[in-house]
């Protein structure tokens, strides 16, 4: 019976759902029965601790009994009606996200997910400042719709190219991979602004309407910025007339411990645009917070964008429902606490332990493992943006890390640990002590593979 | 009481939700407070006949029951799980839509909604074929992130340009102010065509990567195509090795009598996108649906296109319910028996009626009535794209209906007829007859004016 279902479910799959960045031919996706908090399960009932948040949105996890009581509530009040005539929940949601946000901020723009929120901060700031260009970094995603993609500084752009010509990528701090050559955080941040005023000042500043960067880099490294580095940005946007503009799509809402990531960085920016934990993705939801300037920009004049599901009350009343359970459950205390108590100690200890580790960083519940071929070196696991056979060592640690129960993050050479804010202690020990055998698996190989090679 | 409730979502919205298309400060969106099939209200208990089903996306009305248990039910199962995963209710509606499609359709591609549908569209479609340019039509809509709103040839484009480079506008058939100085349908398809093959040719068919139209044009005038026009477009796209998106978000599910519009032209695309009427917008959904042999090409290639909530099983739970709701309520006669028996034959006399009424056109329950301010010159009751006070005849118009209990959809000089597919027959009689009335306001205007002018 659960054989049969569970084959039915495959095979629609396999026959009629066509796959996001896949070769449709080349995957074979599990059929998921169930999720709870922060597992999910399969047909045959076998459970995964889900260390990835699903696609880092799912904040409060599977199935959280407060915002499935918010679906209820308001799916028998008002499932829908158009952006053009106002909502209860809609303004409550944008009353609450703007007071999170803080002083400066005025007004949100609800979209449907992330892409669509950096297509229309981008216009924001596009027809605010009357400057097109916009700056972006390497090692960044944005999401897939055409501004979105151009903006987007990883491999998923190339198949897409050519981008939009106003966007120009610029590089980050990285100080485990410093493109600048520093010595330690302090000199990666004034060696990474430095190149960043230069590039403003090659590029023009009078062309620059824009810079979008991510609070903390997600997919691409769990990268936090060194102390000062976005004060450093906040200073050359007011500088030169840009637009700052914060992709908090997924380090929004409680993923580092804040509300939104940058409040640990002691900066304002103009624009935030924010999905995935506004409602941990039980309906889809995205939009950009305006600061009050811009909002007012746009009192006397035309806003050129807009979509059907703006401001849709089904998916705003369960954003109403997470702040509740934030406020309710002390959500940004035990991601601190979590992240400093448990997570932190843990993998530092691996840096000593596993010959495979070359760094670790992150914050709260968002943490980067970066796995080596050779501590000295630094040479990553596997080549960048490597596939197949090239790809063989981190698809080994991904099917360990499976093989006992726990379903990781796994990007290039890295894991990252980023499960759902409500993770307890037990379980989070637990899905760190499979990582940490699957990183000795790794350990492993490589020391066979020298062997090999002497 | 109610008018606190009422104060507060007026105050909400007015401080903090920033409207799609608007002058923010210009606007004072009216709250609802609830709705039940063709109607809603306000917080005064105020009814209206909703004939633009919100935004044409309301297909089954407000608050369908069959809708609303979905959507508790599938809560109550699993809100949501990422797209690369299995999951059945994905599963499941790729399999129905593939099927309600037609045979040489394989895969759905979900999205969010109707804009990101048209961009991977139009990716698909680039890829496939290895020639990027796209052709559009005028008098077009096809959303607002940057693709989609590059291939929009209506003036929500203007302000968003410049636009993608690589697309071309061409004019399509509209036998009412004919583009081709046809005498009449057969002419303007001959015409449309040669001219659409002439555009091709000189555009350079090796570089064309697809066509995308509206089935029938929605927003910018329910413009049906004349018969045999599809088909041409289908043959000068086999010809040319062009492929053939059909954009069905506005006119698919059933808008027309027919599932897609393009079953009743026997015509077969080679992408259709769609959204709105998959689950009538109770949670944000749209897709691609795939043809066989695109869908093959990418079984060995990868697909560079993603986004986060990609076949969200909540949304698509609801477009579960639709179908069935389809198949039980007998949607797709009802529609045609509205459209032929009480829709035509009453604005088809509006014609003799109303010195105001320049055409009318349509099919099932999608149709639109042309305001002219004199017959015989065809002039438009108010100018293209007008506001302010050159639109104060249109607004009138709006203002009387909505006095009157109706919430009519107005474009330019044109308002629709397009309410939920559920409308009884003594709802929609009831809300023509206020139009009718309102008309006669417009047509008193006039002959004020013509007085006034004499
Ligand atoms: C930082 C960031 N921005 C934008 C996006 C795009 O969001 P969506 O997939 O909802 O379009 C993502 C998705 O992973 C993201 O991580
Ligand atoms: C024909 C057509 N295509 C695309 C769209 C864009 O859909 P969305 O607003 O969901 O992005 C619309 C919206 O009205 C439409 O009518």
């Amino acid at each position: 019976m659960t054989t049969e279902e569970e084959a039915l479910v495959r095979a629609n799959d396999r026959s009629h759902v066509f796959h996001s960045w896949s070769v449709q031919g080349a995957i074979n996706p599990m059929p998921v029965a169930g999720g709870l908090g922060s597992e999910f399960w399969d047909y045959d009932g076998k459970r995964y601790l889900d260390f990835g948040a699903q696609l880092v949105n799912l904040n409060l996890g599977h199935q959280h009994p407060a915002l499935i009581a918010a679906i209820h509530a308001q799916a028998d009040r008002l499932a829908t009606i158009q952006p053009a005539l106002a909502n209860d929940v809609r303004g409550e949601l944008a009353a609450l996200v703007t007071d999170a946000a803080g002083e400066s901020f005025a007004k949100v723009f609800f979209t449907n997910g992330g892409a669509d929120a950096n297509e229309n901060a981008v216009r924001m700031a596009r027809l605010f400042t009357g400057k097109r260009k916009v700056m972006a970094m390497y090692r960044s995603y944005h999401g897939s719709t055409s501004t979105a993609i151009s903006l987007t500084g990883d491999p998923r752009r190339w198949a897409n190219e050519p981008s939009d010509p106003s966007v120009v990528h610029f590089h980050g701090p990285y100080p485990y991979r410093s493109p600048f050559y520093s010595d330690g955080p302090e000199q990666e941040t004034e060696r990474a602004l430095e190149y960043l005023e230069q590039t403003i000042v090659l590029e023009g500043a009078a062309t620059i309407g824009a810079i979008l960067i991510e609070t903390i880099v997600g997919t691409n490294g769990v990268l936090v910025p060194p102390p000062g580095y976005l004060k450093g940005v906040r200073a050359l946007c007011d500088k030169y007339g840009i637009v700052y503009i914060a992709d908090e799509v997924m380090v929004g809402f409680g993923r580092t411990g804040e509300m939104f990531a940058y409040q640990a960085h002691d900066v304002v920016p103009d624009l935030v645009t924010f999905a995935k934990g506004i409602n941990s993705g039980y309906v889809p939801l995205g939009g950009v917070i305006i600061s009050r300037a811009i909002a007012e920009y746009f009192d006397d004049k035309m806003f050129p964008g807009g979509l059907t599901y703006s401001g849709h009350p089904l998916a705003c009343a369960v954003g109403v429902a997470t702040f509740g359970v934030f406020e309710r459950d002390g959500i940004l205390a035990h991601v601190k606490d979590m992240g400093e108590r448990v997570v932190e100690p843990i993998l530092k200890g691996w840096l000593e332990k596993h010959p495979c580790v070359g760094d670790v960083r992150g914050v709260g519940l968002f943490w980067a493992i970066e796995l080596v071929k050779d501590k000295a070196t630094r040479e990553p696991l596997v080549p960048f943006n490597a596939s197949g056979a090239d790809a063989a060592p981190m698809a080994a640690f991904v099917a360990a890390c499976k093989a006992a129960g726990l379903w990781p993050f796994a990007h290039f050479n890295r894991t990252h640990v980023c499960p759902p804010l409500v993770i307890t202690e037990e379980e989070l020990r637990r899905g760190l002590a499979i990582i940490d055998d699957a990183l000795t698996v790794v350990d492993r190989a490589l020391t066979v593979a020298d062997a090999t090679t002497a």
